[in-house]
């Protein structure tokens, strides 16, 4: 092997990863070795600041546990978890764009019949939200899975508060009908701050950043045949839609949730008239 | 604020560090951002493989304690350790070249007098350890402090195994006399595997790499006046001096540690004659 040297650094450390037996690990270990080693040259890191990297890093390791994962925070702040999102489900046509998973689908959704309701802490403003799955020709796609969660108007979701939220509050796994069509009752999302008591929240007012996202609602759509759907649908309006701390916005997910006077079908609901409607129909392609 | 795109993913992340008050961490975090994403776009990094990752980093914080540190052997086994160290002290003319801290200089090591031995777990082949610290022109130096610390006969560090290893083995803190020698004895360092039973661990098992080290002695010599300098001797003949899992070999630090004929000096040491002798002299950069 090629000793180690400044100028060949990023050679001999990439050389290293070359015996791998999966060609793929050895291209990506090639491939993060040299943009690493670029980063290091670029900035000529100091030894103070890669003492403050490793122990940052360390860090947010060890604040992770099974409802806190601070390294998707992270790779959440950095955009990369957009990043990743994006060049793994490239819209086309008409097809609903994706957006990040974000930390929080750590459970099952509880199934819940198409017309329930998902609030089940008495907060918030009571909103219908329906759609409908279609394929790439327009075609309802029945009995597809709907999986939805989003926080609380306390601005957390429920695996943040166990025992202060009802397990599976503002959480639901639905199937869509014969025309593809899903409804559920909940409560007009909120805009809230990820959790910012760790090394991400450190990071985030080091550089001024603010931790908020903008009012949004999850989405999980997968049928049989087609190409899953990871996304969000955002309220218009809401405060922080132009600085995503999570960079997750794209305008085609933005929708208006308007107060709708229809007394017939806020009694099909079980909503009090007039009421709050968000509309959010999604479109599949075929896998 | 521009909304993400792939095209302009970096720019767009990077942006929302601009407003950071200090503009060395706007330097360092907009040069990583796009280093990272660059990195997303030309392995077009798959969700399988994300995940995977945080999980990796996850686990790498929560082996690390206050006796291992797992992101340092992992900043180690990519060779952005031995990058930052190199480019933070780039030797000239005579002077030592710099190496690796690694992970296992977590304790101040115990202050001894000249001639003392570091070796207490009576494992090992004495060896006679000695050097003198000099300047640019040649001038001994005084009074410089010279740490050192190394594995024993069984591959470990004493921090490494407390309760087994007396501690403070293999480790010293030495003041050089008025021609700038120091002397201890100790015993001939031996090869051995960084640890592998975590997270790095299955990194190089997945890359086909070994985890060994070649024998080496840590040193860190500091002086008033003087540029400190951390590094390695490496004992010639080792195995793994051309594929040092951490990429710290240089030419230049590496010594013979040969078998000597000297009664009068053996008697001197307290060692059996004859004896192996590691002769390291440092030569130190103003500052």
């Amino acid at each position: 092997m090629e000793l180690f040297s400044e100028e060949r650094s990023a050679e001999v450390v990439a050389a290293s990863f070359g015996e791998a037996a999966d060609p793929r690990l050895r291209h990506v270990m090639t491939s993060l070795v040299r943009h690493l080693h670029a980063f290091v040259k670029d900035v000529e890191l100091t030894e103070a600041e890669w003492a403050t990297a490793i122990d940052f890093l360390t860090r947010t390791g060890q604040k992770s546990d099974a409802s806190r994962q601070e390294f998707i925070l992270l790779s959440d702040v950095l955009g990369v978890s957009m990043l990743v999102e994006t060049v793994n489900h490239r819209a086309t046509g008409d097809s609903t764009e994706s957006t990040v998973l974000g930390p929080f689908h750590v459970v099952e959704s509880p199934p819940r019949e198409v017309g329930d309701s998902i609030a089940l802490d008495d907060k918030g403003t009571p909103c219908l939200v329906s759609g409908q799955v279609t394929g790439p020709s327009g075609e309802p796609v029945a009995g597809a899975t709907v999986d939805v969660w989003q926080a609380n108007e306390d601005g957390f979701y429920d695996v943040q508060q166990p025992g202060i939220q009802p397990a599976g509050n503002l959480r639901g796994l639905f199937h869509t009908d014969a025309e593809g069509r899903f409804w559920f009752r909940s409560v007009v999302p909120r805009f809230y701050p990820i959790p910012s008591d760790g090394p991400v929240g450190e990071l985030l007012a080091a550089a001024g950043r603010h931790p908020y996202r903008p009012a949004h609602l999850h989405f999980i759509v997968t049928a049989a045949g087609y190409r899953p759907v990871t996304t969000h649908v955002f309220v218009a309006g809401s405060p922080y839609l132009d600085s995503d701390a999570v960079f997750g916005v794209k305008e085609s997910l933005v929708r208006d949730v308007p107060l709708v006077d229809d007394p017939a079908r806020a009694a099909t609901a079980g909503l009090d008239n007039p009421f709050r409607a968000l509309t959010f129909d999604i479109g599949l392609l075929h896998s």
